[in-house]
């Protein structure tokens, strides 16, 4: 079986053992999986073949280390998993392709920027007449107007993504937590699409789950669901923000309308599991597309009402030492 | 080997796959695992040999529940898990023991509401010499007494156990998570000392774990420390608070000084995997106790710098719709 050399970057995130995992599971390649994190206590790391301590995205020298490791690895696909890195990778995909051969399954840099801030998101649905929540400016608020649900900005892990009940409230998590995004509360069942776009941006498919259970912004406890009309609000959807590989899709069911309020494009860091088993292993058709190999149409299919629940489990590293 | 029938109560709770996966290490008997929890959809349960569905602990029929649990998959021993448990269990330890012969190692209901409340448990560290955070009156509270840190009387999980800076802050923790142990901040190395006493309530043995990482109140990265000076404090302050049983106990080394802040009267949610993978297995130990079976003094030494990173994995459950 061929062998693909895949180069997961900051593999410590919640994704990297998603994305491992699905990855070991393809029966159309072996990879062979080079982990990097600026951690060397990262869990993910040591489910790789080969760890490697990088310095933060956000450092000079990010790229000449990236080279290097691609180079020392002979890496031929890079997938990206955390969310603060997507601009770097956006912005040098096409030179890491060209100087270097490496395949990255990306939205450029405009779509990566929309996706990030949940004020222009927000506002980018409305323009397309998709359903998102009410966005509200804070100084037309009135203690009528609650209860509110904020959100940092360019947040993630829905850390500080909260209720508000009162002006007072308000005033408190905008003093914690910077520039907010203000929201319509939604309430009902709440999904998450996990989907994959090709290297031309059409949707190759998408799995819909029902986030039963979340914490810290995870989905813990899901269920896989399926409904054909959501699935076209989807590709309608991710046409508009002309996605490029791996994304996951937030909404809700609020009065029985599904109302959008994000897109992560990334894999996803809580139910990415369930959508495998459920049938559809999307690392591994993303590695496939960018080898160009056959994909099956059953590949692309998934059962309905496969349960998952997650629990933690854990490594016992001797720490990495290495800064390549 | 000995088979032991072994009940595990709320075992959705993070503590619960810890303790479900170090009873399977023993090789001193087969353990005979059956969970209880009140979500079918725990995955905990789908751990264990069988698997019920309770009704929640603070409904009038979970006492005739738990003795029909008890009679149907013949129990020889109980290992409540959730904090919120403790005190039913603790006042029907005696009952359960008379009436069923079922062993439950559990401290007494004095001993359980003082680990319950953190002021008054703050109160007796300080009423015993022991080093603990200064706690303060919140009418005392002045602008220059800021950062604090605060934590719901009787809240678990970390929630709303954070810092704040001033009193407009304190304001705001007050209304959402009502009322509030208020300390002074800490600042230090963290640890966390799984110990067990036996049922007379001497310290078996203590295993110090340093949090390296910690989210949601869970040590998510760690390493084992030893530390003599620690242990004796530790053995002292078991015996003071008159623990039976299961353990873990929480200090900061703050300017250099042990100061403690915490024990939950159970096995610990984040560390115990890494104690037992350190060499202490505590869960068997407490069986073994139990059983009066003979504890060999290397089943309680424990290797130094073992280092653990946890990371979520998941089970893809039918869920049970017993409720026996």
């Amino acid at each position: 079986m061929k062998q693909v050399r895949i180069l997961l970057t900051s593999v410590g995130v919640e994704t990297g053992p998603n994305v491992i995992n699905a990855l070991k599971k393809s029966s159309d390649f072996t990879p062979y999986i080079i982990g990097t994190d600026n951690d060397p206590l990262a869990a993910g790391l040591y489910l790789c073949d080969e760890k490697v301590i990088a310095p933060r995205i956000d450092t000079p020298d990010y790229m000449s280390h990236l080279m290097q490791v691609c180079h020392t690895y002979r890496v031929d696909i890079i997938i990206p998993l955390l969310s603060k890195e997507m601009p770097f990778f956006a912005s040098a995909s096409q030179l890491l392709k060209e100087k270097a051969g490496i395949k990255i399954a990306i939205s450029d840099p405009k779509t990566i920027q929309l996706c990030a801030d949940k004020n222009l998101f927000v506002k980018f649905l409305i323009d397309h007449n998709i359903p998102a929540p009410r966005a509200f400016d804070e100084q037309d608020i009135k203690e009528t107007d609650f209860p509110l649900f904020v959100k940092p900005i360019t947040g993630s892990s829905s850390r500080y993504a909260i209720r508000v009940n009162s002006l007072a409230d308000l005033e408190y998590i905008k003093r914690i937590a910077g520039p907010l995004s203000i929201q319509e509360l939604l309430t009902g069942p709440e999904y998450t699409v996990d989907t994959l776009c090709d290297l031309e941006g059409t949707l190759v498919t998408a799995v819909i789950r029902e986030r039963l259970e979340v914490k810290d912004g995870k989905a813990v406890k899901g269920r896989t669901v399926k409904d054909d009309d959501l699935i076209q609000l989807i590709k309608n959807l991710v046409s508009y923000v002309k996605i490029i590989g791996p994304s996951n899709i937030q909404c809700i069911k609020n009065q029985g309308i599904y109302t959008f309020f994000e897109i992560n494009t990334r894999f996803s860091a809580g139910g990415l599991p369930l959508t495998v088993v459920a049938g559809v292993n999307l690392p591994a058709l993303l590695v496939k597309i960018h080898l160009g190999m056959e994909i099956h149409p059953e590949e692309l299919l998934y059962r309905e009402n496969v349960y998952m629940s997650r629990y933690l489990t854990e490594v016992f590293p001797q720490p990495v030492r290495n800064l390549l």
